[in-house]
């Protein structure tokens, strides 16, 4: 944890900036352990350039960010009080003013700053964003251990998908029972599960109803699991029994775009690579007007996280960016695949850290 | 949709401000009828004191904003462009500056703040979070329709949870029975469904897990579930086979507490007054000290509004608001209680939205 908070420390020391407040609930447990979403109440941790940081919290909730690991002092407040008089009463017992503050622009709501300005006339606010961003980007074993766990629980709720599967079954039937097999294992889904089958799968506003699984559908699953704060996010497109050649063309499509953009992520090679080389191979096969979305996104503690993998993005890969691979046709008359995959940079190549088999998967029906 | 838009114009008339830009996708919803998470992608209504307003939205969603009922233009943006540059040019059309401009400070961040300056740099910042906030408080007869759907729908799952009840059966199989049956009908729940078993329900941070019910037990549940955007939240603690004595007067105490402040609310009555009548009851009972939160919250498009029913919230009870009462009890060596319902003030009362039975249920074991 406290390495966290000195590359923060110093960050304020080589940039000159006296202080910083840090209060999205996922950064605050990037930097703490302590996971808590306080709803309109203040929660946050001051960094400071020559002081010892402290968090500041619901009072009900200071033993459980000390259990999570916060080593340094956590001031409560409870609702009878002005939580940002709080704020200011300890911030007085370290130094009589604040010169320059940084905050996370992106996050703090204007209300928020005012109520800070209120305290700090004076101070010169500057983001703190660009820094907590490159932090995240690059993922610690600590992170990548329970990433990949995250990924073997999505792998267990395509498996289950993938046995409910049966004539005549609805979307929301098959879904339903994906969730209730997570949620029984404790865990939370990362985001509201997809289960779309047939056409429906190819049409850009499909969202999972009442439609049955007939004998020949592709079905497609996209879903995400939490583990001890950290997301899952992976898409597997099966067949309901034996599909046409057609449909069997769209996958094979997307898996070799999978495949070969896979086959190029190591360490100084770009995103936009990678985009490009799932992007080319769609195209060749000649379903590049169907493949309407970015080939992935960074994963961590939010779902959607930097970097973007994007056909004009840059920034090379580093060893501990995670991030999804998960190209797609979506041909409104034949079919819509996406085949997604979590992958983090090695030293020399990538690890794929779900399991689930990406090659067209019949499932017989009974 | 155009009475509310009508409002946010006359406010500006009134308080002689030049335009508003409403971006938190609650809102949005509420003026519009389109919902919406754009997650990072700009999407807002414009609303000019002087002129016609329009909406800002990726330009996939266009047709999805016209559909779901907004009848002014919606001009659509797309990942190639800056998003605050198609807002600018499209005002351009309208006014050559913004002289004040109102904007949610309790959502907008500050880099969305620092957007709009840069092309806005004189205009003179105020909130719109008040008028807002006045306005959704009281609902209209549309938004009661839904509010008692998705307060039937929370019936359901109370009803499915009773049902599941059996010795042996863990909290978590309980509740994953529950979002299930609610999933396969198409709706989502309005938060993390509780289901707490025994002394489980009796402590503060008791979460769902592997606790085994058994016969005695109070099984206390909590949830809610989205009807067309508006949610229900709803507690009801049942008895799995007979309970103590002990346990039934915990229960008493609290279903006195929610029918007294039920008795009591009508318009005019304060919603200070209904916290106090339930808290007297429990205090007279001799449980005071365990009854440790509010009373009730405002719930609609939100599951957490205002009003909020605490014992400093002078503000009086008018037609139209919907708000829950849950008084509770949480007594370490004996049991946790929580009542909760949905209510709306009517015009010399309150109707209530949920209708499980709230007098103790105790479910036989099998």
């Amino acid at each position: 944890m406290s390495a966290k908070i000195e590359q923060i420390k110093q960050h304020l020391q080589t940039t000159g900036v006296e202080a910083a407040f840090i209060t999205t609930p996922d950064n605050v447990f990037y930097l703490s352990g302590f996971l808590s979403d306080p709803h309109e109440r203040l929660l946050g941790i001051m960094v400071f350039k020559d002081a010892e940081p402290f968090m500041i919290c619901p009072k009900m909730e200071v033993p459980d960010a000390k259990a999570a690991g916060w080593a340094y002092e956590a001031v409560g407040h409870d609702d009878q009080e002005n939580a940002w008089e709080v704020l200011a009463n300890k911030i007085a017992t370290i130094t009589p003013s604040i010169a320059s503050l940084a905050i996370e622009k992106s996050h703090l709501t204007v209300e928020r700053l005012e109520a800070l300005q209120r305290f700090y006339p004076n101070s010169a606010i500057v983001g703190l964003d660009q820094k907590l961003t490159d932090m995240r980007i690059v993922k610690s074993e600590d992170e990548i251990v329970k990433l990949r766990e995250a990924a073997k629980l999505a792998d267990f709720a395509i498996q289950v998908g993938c046995d409910e599967l049966a004539e005549g079954k609805t979307e929301l039937e098959v879904l339903s029972a994906i969730e209730a097999a997570v949620l029984k294992k404790g865990y939370y889904m990362s985001f509201n599960t997809m289960v779309l089958t047939g056409l429906n799968a190819a049409s850009p506003h499909g969202t999972p109803g009442n439609t049955k699984i007939k004998k020949g559908d592709l079905v497609l699953f996209d879903l995400g699991v939490i583990y001890e704060g950290y997301c899952s996010d992976i898409t597997r497109t099966v067949a309901f029994g034996e599909p046409g050649e057609a449909q069997k063309e769209v996958f094979e499509a997307v898996l070799g775009a999978n495949k070969a953009a896979i086959a190029l992520a190591k360490p100084g090679v770009r995103a936009m690579d990678l985009d490009k080389a799932a992007r080319d191979h769609i195209t060749n096969a000649g379903f590049g007007e169907y493949f309407t979305h970015r080939l992935g996104h960074g994963l961590g503690i939010g779902v959607h996280e930097i970097p973007s993998i994007h056909g004009t993005n840059e920034l090379p890969l580093v060893e501990g960016m995670v991030f999804t691979v998960e190209p797609g046709i979506y041909k409104g008359d034949t079919a819509g695949v996406r085949i997604e995959d979590d992958l983090v940079v090695t030293k020399d190549g990538v690890e794929i850290l779900n399991s689930f088999p990406k090659e067209l998967q019949i499932i017989q029906p009974k």
